[in-house]
Protein backbone atom coordinates (compact mmCIF):
# COMPACT_ATOMS: atom_id res chain seq x y z
CA UNK A 1 0.00 0.00 0.00
CA UNK A 2 1.51 3.61 -1.32
CA UNK A 3 0.64 6.57 -0.32
CA UNK A 4 0.93 9.90 0.38
CA UNK A 5 -0.12 13.37 1.51
CA UNK A 6 -2.02 15.98 -1.12
CA UNK A 7 -3.09 19.30 -0.80
CA UNK A 8 -3.92 22.16 -3.51
CA UNK A 9 -0.41 23.23 -3.92
CA UNK A 10 0.95 20.02 -4.01
CA UNK A 11 -0.83 16.78 -5.80
CA UNK A 12 0.67 13.46 -7.98
CA UNK A 13 -0.92 10.59 -7.86
CA UNK A 14 1.77 7.96 -6.62
CA UNK A 15 2.51 4.82 -8.42
CA UNK A 16 5.35 3.18 -6.17
CA UNK A 17 6.97 -0.20 -5.82
CA UNK A 18 3.90 -3.11 -4.66
CA UNK A 19 4.10 -3.46 -1.27
CA UNK A 20 2.65 -7.15 -1.31
CA UNK A 21 6.23 -8.96 -1.19
CA UNK A 22 7.49 -7.45 1.95
CA UNK A 23 8.39 -9.33 4.82
CA UNK A 24 10.03 -9.74 8.48
CA UNK A 25 12.97 -11.57 8.53
CA UNK A 26 12.96 -12.68 12.66
CA UNK A 27 16.43 -14.10 12.76
CA UNK A 28 18.06 -10.92 11.26
CA UNK A 29 15.50 -8.41 12.75
CA UNK A 30 14.90 -6.97 9.43
CA UNK A 31 12.48 -6.57 7.07
CA UNK A 32 12.07 -7.50 4.00
CA UNK A 33 10.72 -5.80 1.10
CA UNK A 34 10.78 -8.48 -1.99
CA UNK A 35 14.06 -8.58 -2.84
CA UNK A 36 15.15 -6.20 -0.71
CA UNK A 37 16.37 -5.91 2.86
CA UNK A 38 15.31 -2.97 5.11
CA UNK A 39 17.02 -1.21 7.75
CA UNK A 40 14.47 -0.83 11.02
CA UNK A 41 15.77 2.71 11.23
CA UNK A 42 13.31 3.37 8.02
CA UNK A 43 10.57 1.47 9.99
CA UNK A 44 8.24 3.80 11.50
CA UNK A 45 5.67 1.58 12.41
CA UNK A 46 4.99 -2.65 13.40
CA UNK A 47 2.07 -4.35 14.55
CA UNK A 48 1.14 -8.12 14.30
CA UNK A 49 1.07 -8.49 10.55
CA UNK A 50 2.39 -5.27 9.05
CA UNK A 51 4.78 -2.29 9.06
CA UNK A 52 5.21 0.95 7.32
CA UNK A 53 8.54 2.54 5.98
CA UNK A 54 9.75 5.65 4.24
CA UNK A 55 10.39 5.90 0.88
CA UNK A 56 13.67 5.90 -0.38
CA UNK A 57 12.43 7.68 -3.78
CA UNK A 58 9.33 9.43 -2.39
CA UNK A 59 7.63 11.62 -5.04
CA UNK A 60 5.73 13.76 -3.26
CA UNK A 61 6.67 14.39 0.88
CA UNK A 62 4.58 12.26 2.40
CA UNK A 63 5.09 9.00 0.12
CA UNK A 64 5.61 5.82 1.98
CA UNK A 65 5.26 2.07 1.92
CA UNK A 66 2.89 0.28 4.05
CA UNK A 67 3.02 -3.93 4.22
CA UNK A 68 2.52 -7.12 5.38
CA UNK A 69 5.09 -9.03 7.19
CA UNK A 70 4.96 -11.97 5.67
CA UNK A 71 6.02 -11.45 2.00
CA UNK A 72 3.46 -12.89 -0.92
CA UNK A 73 3.21 -12.26 -4.57
CA UNK A 74 -0.18 -11.11 -4.83
CA UNK A 75 -2.52 -9.51 -2.76
CA UNK A 76 -5.29 -12.16 -3.42
CA UNK A 77 -2.42 -14.43 -1.68
CA UNK A 78 -3.04 -12.35 1.79
CA UNK A 79 -4.76 -14.22 4.39
CA UNK A 80 -8.13 -12.06 6.00
CA UNK A 81 -6.43 -11.32 9.37
CA UNK A 82 -3.33 -10.06 7.27
CA UNK A 83 -5.69 -7.86 4.81
CA UNK A 84 -7.05 -6.61 8.11
CA UNK A 85 -4.43 -5.66 9.79
CA UNK A 86 -2.65 -4.30 6.53
CA UNK A 87 -5.39 -1.90 6.11
CA UNK A 88 -6.27 -0.72 10.00
CA UNK A 89 -2.28 -0.57 9.85
CA UNK A 90 -2.81 2.10 6.60
CA UNK A 91 -5.94 3.70 7.78
CA UNK A 92 -3.12 5.03 11.69
CA UNK A 93 -0.49 5.85 9.21
CA UNK A 94 -2.47 7.86 6.58
CA UNK A 95 -3.68 9.62 9.54
CA UNK A 96 -0.42 10.44 10.95
CA UNK A 97 0.95 11.65 7.33
CA UNK A 98 -1.64 13.90 6.21
CA UNK A 99 -1.04 15.45 9.98
CA UNK A 100 2.78 15.33 9.80
CA UNK A 101 2.98 17.02 6.18
CA UNK A 102 0.36 19.13 6.67
CA UNK A 103 -1.89 17.68 3.93
CA UNK A 104 -5.53 17.71 3.34
CA UNK A 105 -5.68 14.47 1.50
CA UNK A 106 -4.48 11.43 1.00
CA UNK A 107 -3.63 9.01 -1.87
CA UNK A 108 -4.21 5.04 -1.64
CA UNK A 109 -2.57 2.82 -4.43
CA UNK A 110 -1.73 -0.84 -4.80
CA UNK A 111 0.41 -1.81 -7.78
CA UNK A 112 -0.95 -5.91 -7.91
CA UNK A 113 1.15 -7.61 -10.28
CA UNK A 114 3.62 -6.59 -13.31
CA UNK A 115 1.46 -5.01 -15.45
CA UNK A 116 0.05 -2.80 -12.82
CA UNK A 117 3.52 -1.22 -12.76
CA UNK A 118 4.79 -3.55 -9.64
CA UNK A 119 8.66 -3.66 -10.33
CA UNK A 120 9.26 -5.48 -6.75
CA UNK A 121 9.80 -9.27 -6.56
CA UNK A 122 9.95 -12.02 -4.49
CA UNK A 123 12.86 -12.93 -6.56
CA UNK A 124 15.72 -10.47 -7.35
CA UNK A 125 14.63 -9.16 -11.03
CA UNK A 126 16.29 -7.97 -13.62
CA UNK A 127 14.93 -4.51 -13.58
CA UNK A 128 16.30 -4.02 -10.21
CA UNK A 129 19.39 -2.78 -11.85
CA UNK A 130 17.78 0.12 -13.63
CA UNK A 131 17.01 1.56 -9.96
CA UNK A 132 20.37 3.30 -9.19
CA UNK A 133 20.87 3.72 -5.69
CA UNK A 134 22.24 7.47 -6.81
CA UNK A 135 18.48 8.43 -7.32
CA UNK A 136 17.76 7.27 -3.24
CA UNK A 137 17.36 9.89 -0.46
CA UNK A 138 20.50 9.20 1.97
CA UNK A 139 20.08 6.32 4.97
CA UNK A 140 20.10 9.73 7.30
CA UNK A 141 17.63 11.50 5.67
CA UNK A 142 14.98 8.35 5.63
CA UNK A 143 16.32 7.99 9.05
CA UNK A 144 15.36 10.55 10.35
CA UNK A 145 12.00 10.93 8.55
CA UNK A 146 10.95 7.79 10.02
CA UNK A 147 11.81 8.92 13.60
CA UNK A 148 9.61 12.04 12.81
CA UNK A 149 7.02 9.53 12.28
CA UNK A 150 7.83 6.80 14.86
CA UNK A 151 6.62 9.71 17.50
CA UNK A 152 2.71 9.90 16.51
CA UNK A 153 2.77 6.12 17.56
CA UNK A 154 4.59 6.35 20.81
CA UNK B 1 -11.92 1.15 -3.48
CA UNK B 2 -11.60 1.84 -6.93
CA UNK B 3 -9.91 -1.25 -9.12
CA UNK B 4 -9.18 -2.73 -12.45
CA UNK B 5 -7.92 -5.66 -14.15
CA UNK B 6 -4.45 -4.56 -16.19
CA UNK B 7 -2.63 -6.90 -18.84
CA UNK B 8 0.09 -5.86 -21.11
CA UNK B 9 -2.44 -4.77 -23.61
CA UNK B 10 -4.18 -2.46 -21.72
CA UNK B 11 -3.02 -0.66 -18.61
CA UNK B 12 -4.61 2.28 -17.61
CA UNK B 13 -3.64 4.01 -13.77
CA UNK B 14 -7.24 4.55 -12.75
CA UNK B 15 -8.23 7.39 -10.71
CA UNK B 16 -12.24 7.21 -10.43
CA UNK B 17 -15.00 8.90 -7.59
CA UNK B 18 -14.24 8.26 -4.03
CA UNK B 19 -15.63 5.18 -2.67
CA UNK B 20 -16.03 6.00 1.10
CA UNK B 21 -19.34 7.54 1.20
CA UNK B 22 -21.69 5.00 -0.13
CA UNK B 23 -23.81 3.48 2.25
CA UNK B 24 -27.03 1.41 1.94
CA UNK B 25 -30.57 2.22 2.83
CA UNK B 26 -32.44 -0.44 4.41
CA UNK B 27 -35.92 1.00 4.20
CA UNK B 28 -35.61 1.67 0.07
CA UNK B 29 -33.09 -1.06 -0.35
CA UNK B 30 -30.99 1.00 -2.15
CA UNK B 31 -27.40 1.41 -2.11
CA UNK B 32 -25.64 5.15 -1.58
CA UNK B 33 -22.88 6.18 -3.05
CA UNK B 34 -22.75 9.99 -1.54
CA UNK B 35 -25.56 11.45 -2.73
CA UNK B 36 -26.20 9.25 -5.60
CA UNK B 37 -28.82 6.25 -4.66
CA UNK B 38 -27.48 3.52 -6.13
CA UNK B 39 -29.86 0.94 -7.90
CA UNK B 40 -29.48 -2.83 -6.75
CA UNK B 41 -29.15 -3.84 -10.58
CA UNK B 42 -25.91 -2.70 -10.84
CA UNK B 43 -24.50 -3.66 -7.60
CA UNK B 44 -22.89 -7.71 -7.39
CA UNK B 45 -21.85 -7.92 -3.79
CA UNK B 46 -22.70 -7.28 -0.73
CA UNK B 47 -21.06 -8.15 2.45
CA UNK B 48 -22.16 -7.69 5.77
CA UNK B 49 -20.52 -4.45 5.86
CA UNK B 50 -19.60 -3.25 2.49
CA UNK B 51 -20.86 -3.40 -0.88
CA UNK B 52 -19.55 -3.70 -4.95
CA UNK B 53 -21.20 -2.11 -8.01
CA UNK B 54 -20.41 -1.89 -11.56
CA UNK B 55 -19.05 1.72 -12.98
CA UNK B 56 -21.23 3.66 -15.28
CA UNK B 57 -18.17 5.59 -16.38
CA UNK B 58 -15.32 3.22 -16.43
CA UNK B 59 -11.95 4.08 -17.43
CA UNK B 60 -10.84 0.55 -18.49
CA UNK B 61 -13.10 -2.75 -18.69
CA UNK B 62 -13.07 -4.43 -15.03
CA UNK B 63 -13.04 -1.13 -13.43
CA UNK B 64 -15.87 -0.97 -10.67
CA UNK B 65 -15.78 0.10 -7.31
CA UNK B 66 -16.15 -1.20 -3.81
CA UNK B 67 -17.60 0.31 -0.93
CA UNK B 68 -18.51 0.61 2.87
CA UNK B 69 -22.15 -0.13 3.01
CA UNK B 70 -21.82 3.04 6.13
CA UNK B 71 -21.37 7.05 4.21
CA UNK B 72 -18.33 8.20 5.78
CA UNK B 73 -16.36 11.04 4.52
CA UNK B 74 -12.84 10.27 4.94
CA UNK B 75 -11.35 6.84 5.09
CA UNK B 76 -10.14 7.75 9.04
CA UNK B 77 -13.95 7.20 9.69
CA UNK B 78 -14.11 4.15 9.00
CA UNK B 79 -14.45 1.41 12.07
CA UNK B 80 -11.94 -0.81 12.02
CA UNK B 81 -14.56 -3.76 11.55
CA UNK B 82 -15.58 -2.05 8.14
CA UNK B 83 -12.08 -1.78 7.42
CA UNK B 84 -11.54 -5.13 7.59
CA UNK B 85 -14.58 -5.74 5.25
CA UNK B 86 -14.04 -3.47 3.04
CA UNK B 87 -10.89 -4.92 2.10
CA UNK B 88 -11.78 -8.80 1.84
CA UNK B 89 -14.01 -7.65 0.35
CA UNK B 90 -11.82 -5.71 -2.21
CA UNK B 91 -9.92 -8.62 -2.33
CA UNK B 92 -12.83 -11.57 -3.41
CA UNK B 93 -13.70 -8.72 -6.36
CA UNK B 94 -9.95 -8.27 -7.13
CA UNK B 95 -9.66 -12.24 -7.90
CA UNK B 96 -13.14 -11.94 -9.74
CA UNK B 97 -12.74 -9.08 -11.81
CA UNK B 98 -9.42 -10.18 -12.67
CA UNK B 99 -10.88 -13.62 -14.20
CA UNK B 100 -13.50 -12.14 -16.25
CA UNK B 101 -11.91 -9.66 -17.46
CA UNK B 102 -8.67 -11.96 -18.36
CA UNK B 103 -6.37 -9.62 -16.59
CA UNK B 104 -3.13 -10.38 -15.09
CA UNK B 105 -2.90 -7.64 -13.06
CA UNK B 106 -4.96 -5.33 -10.94
CA UNK B 107 -4.78 -1.49 -9.67
CA UNK B 108 -6.48 -0.61 -6.69
CA UNK B 109 -7.02 3.17 -5.43
CA UNK B 110 -8.70 5.07 -3.22
CA UNK B 111 -9.04 8.82 -3.45
CA UNK B 112 -10.04 10.22 -0.10
CA UNK B 113 -10.58 13.72 0.17
CA UNK B 114 -11.06 16.93 -2.27
CA UNK B 115 -7.36 16.99 -3.08
CA UNK B 116 -6.98 13.61 -4.22
CA UNK B 117 -9.34 13.72 -6.91
CA UNK B 118 -12.58 12.46 -4.83
CA UNK B 119 -15.81 14.32 -5.84
CA UNK B 120 -18.37 12.33 -4.31
CA UNK B 121 -19.67 13.90 -1.40
CA UNK B 122 -22.03 13.37 1.79
CA UNK B 123 -24.21 16.39 0.52
CA UNK B 124 -24.74 17.08 -3.30
CA UNK B 125 -22.01 18.99 -4.89
CA UNK B 126 -21.83 21.90 -7.68
CA UNK B 127 -19.52 19.61 -9.33
CA UNK B 128 -21.97 17.16 -10.03
CA UNK B 129 -23.10 19.09 -12.76
CA UNK B 130 -20.46 18.20 -14.87
CA UNK B 131 -20.87 14.69 -14.64
CA UNK B 132 -23.25 14.55 -17.59
CA UNK B 133 -25.15 11.38 -17.63
CA UNK B 134 -24.67 11.22 -21.40
CA UNK B 135 -21.26 10.27 -20.51
CA UNK B 136 -22.89 6.88 -18.83
CA UNK B 137 -23.29 3.44 -20.13
CA UNK B 138 -27.00 2.60 -20.23
CA UNK B 139 -28.68 0.93 -17.33
CA UNK B 140 -29.13 -2.42 -19.18
CA UNK B 141 -25.55 -2.52 -20.08
CA UNK B 142 -24.47 -2.19 -16.18
CA UNK B 143 -27.31 -4.07 -14.98
CA UNK B 144 -25.78 -7.02 -17.39
CA UNK B 145 -22.08 -6.52 -16.45
CA UNK B 146 -23.28 -6.61 -12.37
CA UNK B 147 -25.77 -10.21 -13.41
CA UNK B 148 -22.31 -11.56 -14.67
CA UNK B 149 -20.35 -10.41 -12.15
CA UNK B 150 -22.74 -11.62 -9.50
CA UNK B 151 -22.56 -15.54 -10.74
CA UNK B 152 -19.32 -15.92 -9.51
CA UNK B 153 -19.82 -14.98 -5.47
CA UNK B 154 -22.64 -17.49 -5.57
Amino acid sequence: MSLNSTNGQNFTTIKEEAELDFGFNREEMSFRFGQHLIKPSVVFLKTELSFALVNRKPVVPGHVLVCPLRPVERFRDLRPDEVADLFQATQRVGMVVEKHFQGTSLTFSIQDGPEAGQTVKLQKHDKEEEDSPTLWRSEEEMASEAAALRVYFQ
